[in-house]
């Protein structure tokens, strides 16, 4: 039973339920109603439109074959409309999807570029959106896809930033590196890999103490089980007891009928497991952008949304079945905007071009968790060996599980990084189950730690509101002031230079 | 005309004399005796021996190609003798020859070790020495050379190192980096990218700013110049106007003949190109080695062999060539222990395998060069599409010139890491041409610049003797001082951890 999750995409791999109660259980759904009023996300206070290009990128920055000098497109987004010559650029360094979505969910950006007089750049990351190196073919073998790691998406930064500036004839430009999540990560490692190309990182949800036994294996599971604890103990534990249900339904011949029934299924669904994975999803990324506001970015979702979910679970009346109060709840991540009419349990969409996370995560991106006997999931372990067999069937080669602390490093990081390195913010909500494997103290005076207990997946990233509770425009404010003393100390120092 | 050098293994590509005198020279040969007593070299405080053990190393790091996990031996040499557990590591992080060769001539490590309880550690270069990935084959290809490049050789010493101190079960050693020449390079490098392998690094004669236009291209040939112009303003002249009586050689018919004769040729030479570059070579390497003591680098040589070949050279009756001159000068760095009877011109050998080297100058380490009019070498011009075009032709590859200024940085150092990084000492000699190319002031409190102006290449890094000048003992105690206060600050942060 290995498991390992991943962002945006998670990959569920040889995951069993445990325990499973005998007999079936009724089900019963109540059906959610949601007021289009409810609907409306808050307008965010700057529109504005990015130019696409595309920069000839070198397929391979670390061999010298005659096939790593092979160019192919990468596309950048970029706005200069707040920019005066030889001021900041700000690069978002895109993470496991098309570089648009990221770009229309980072409105941070936009919000204090004019502040800052600062050009704005995102670079989506190699093998995926338009970035593909072998067109549609990039993810059909190893061989391809061999070319798809950090260590290549960072050298493109590197190579696209320096290029870019020199067409500009702006050298002396300062860039500050901008990510969320594993773009947070790049971010992060971006700033302590090439200071020569950023002068400081924002690094916002950025799990880099996520792998090897840096963070305990549990934490991750561990945290999404608080956040619905905390909104509701009735209700993490109505969703703890609505997998024995579920597994229950595989004990008898009409069970799956009865579960695809009860689950609007689009399909009959041919395993329970289809059903459990797709509760999973729901209340794991409900945890992850369990925002303050009403926002889009995975799904159309409420303010708070885990609290939502629990009122729904808190709401049903006496007798219903812990498993239909589980679907209801897990009905609001899928069709808050009550568009879908079924659901497809079994063909998952993927919107945002993240599939080749999972093979990011069969190589390097190797972050093992386990779910605890006091989690609300069902328990599980992890196994290197299992992990690794399957990637090797899927993909034809194995994870390199210690390759990221080899060449990133986390381990004892105040030890390391105390006297070493500068300009970093990593910044975190703690309702957020990666802000577990980030950093979330203070490492010296100038790589620091911004911690919101009520924030969620990189919130700090998102467009500005009129909603925005206070601890927010606070964090955001302290961002700014952060940023706008490493680029004075920029200038000071490139005057005395 | 590309003119580009290369620390150990001179790339001598599409080099033209630009001038010549008409009509030979007469050439005179006066022969060179020393005593037996002047070729000892003083004998070094510590002997040592290494065990020598193979790693099994990835032979890609950076990318997720099945070919990408293919394991080659990596050859290392340990000492434990002074070693306590937990104790600090000494790695060498090798260059462009065989470890044993660098060991050989880094005695400055077994020198401190007992001081430090130090494990010595001295890992060779891929590609070089035993450590070649395709045995025999690994220098037919670019398919196979494709592999080697600075990159791939951090990741090595990370990955090692990293087994090493696991299987020593003292993962809290602090590692020091050390490296002399491109091995300095390495070793500033991998404390810049690895701060969370190596706590520090000393890094003599490294010249990572001899890349782009961070340095001129014409310093290093004028500093070869200049440290002969400061031995004998007469035998700078000497050399000076002996390429033009070597190129008039070349406009008569017996003219390769009485070359031949007068540089003791053990074959007829078939290209004057081949006596200059021998000379060439000659008055580069001994102003690279120009140690205060005799010693046995390159070639054994005696204390300030510059000095000594200038004697020769202001020796001489009135009436001798220049040529005849300068040949004898250079025979002082082919033939001090007058060994050799003849000379052989055109087939110059390569004791410490450092061919591959050819193979990194035509990919990423391109270090351009120029020769001034106020240098002493025949003027000389470097085009990049030339070099390029050569590399292609060479190789099948061409050199990425801007690729190393982009990986590490280079441009605008002191504005870069004055606010970034820790612990690293640029020493330098000023006799040695690539001081140049390194960093000579102060970046901040923790990355500094030890500097003697009358230190060659890498001085500091071998043995002590008897006969060290103060400066250099004293260079040598200041290097002690630092390392001391990284290793007590790693200590004090590990307690307080």
């Amino acid at each position: 039973m290995a498991l390992l999750s991943s962002f945006l995409s998670l990959l569920l791999l040889l995951l069993t339920i445990a325990s499973a109660d005998s007999g079936p259980p009724s089900l019963f759904f109540p059906g959610l109603i949601y007021s289009s009023s409810s609907l409306k996300n808050p307008k965010p206070r700057t529109t504005i439109t990015y130019k696409t290009h595309y920069f000839p990128q070198t397929l391979d920055h670390f061999t010298f074959h005659p096939q790593s000098y092979k160019l192919f497109p990468q596309k950048y987004l970029i706005n200069t409309q707040f920019w005066h010559k030889n001021g900041p650029i700000f690069v978002y360094t895109g993470n496991e999807g098309d570089i648009d979505w990221f770009a229309a969910n980072t409105g941070f950006l936009p919000d204090i570029a004019p502040k800052f007089n600062a050009l704005l750049l995102f670079i989506e990351h190699r093998f995926y959106g338009e970035s593909k190196p072998f067109g549609n073919k990039s993810t059909s073998t190893a061989k391809k896809l061999g070319f798809l790691n950090s260590q290549q998406a960072m050298a493109d930064f590197a190579v696209l930033i320096r290029s870019l500036k020199k067409n500009l004839s702006s050298e002396a430009s300062p860039v500050v590196a901008f990510g969320g999540s594993y773009g947070g990560m790049l971010a992060a490692w971006f700033r302590l890999k090439y200071p020569h190309v950023a002068i400081g990182a924002l690094a916002s949800s950025a799990p880099i103490l996520q792998f090897d036994k840096i963070t305990p294996w549990t934490s991750f599971y561990d945290a999404v089980s608080q956040d619905f604890k905390e909104a509701s103990s009735n209700c993490f534990q109505v969703i703890k007891g609505s997998w024995p249900e579920l597994q229950a339904l595989s004990t008898y011949k009409q069970g799956l009928a009865e579960l695809s029934r009860t689950f609007r299924a689009c399909k009959q669904v041919r395993s329970i497991y289809s059903a459990r994975d797709w509760l999973w999803e729901a209340f794991v990324y409900t945890a992850m952008v369990n925002y303050p506001t009403a926002a889009n970015f995975l799904k159309p979702l409420p303010a708070y949304p885990v609290t939502e979910m629990c009122k729904i679970i808190d709401g049903f009346p006496p007798g219903a079945t812990k498993l239909s109060r589980a679907f209801a709840a897990a009905s609001l991540y899928y069709n808050y905007s009550s568009s879908q009419k079924c659901f497809a349990l079994e063909n998952p969409s993927d919107d945002h071009g993240l599939s080749g996370w999972n093979w990011q995560a069969c190589t390097e991106m190797v972050m093992p968790m386990v779910v605890s006997n006091e989690s609300m999931f069902p328990p599980s372990s992890f196994s290197y060996k299992e992990f690794s067999d399957d990637c090797e069937k899927n993909y034809g080669v194995r994870p390199r599980p210690h390759w990221v602390t080899t060449e990133y490093g986390g381990t004892d990081i105040k030890l390391v990084l105390k006297r070493f390195g500068s300009n970093i913010i990593f910044s975190n909500g703690l309702q957020d189950p990666w802000s577990r494997g980030s950093v979330l103290k203070n490492i010296s005076d100038t790589i620091v730690a911004l911690v919101a207990e009520k924030g969620a997946h990189h919130t700090d990233l998102r467009s500005a509101t009129a909603d925005d509770p206070d601890w927010l425009v606070d964090q955001r404010r302290q961002e700014v002031q952060i940023i706008e003393k490493w680029i004075s100390d920029y200038y000071k120092d490139l005057e005395g230079a």
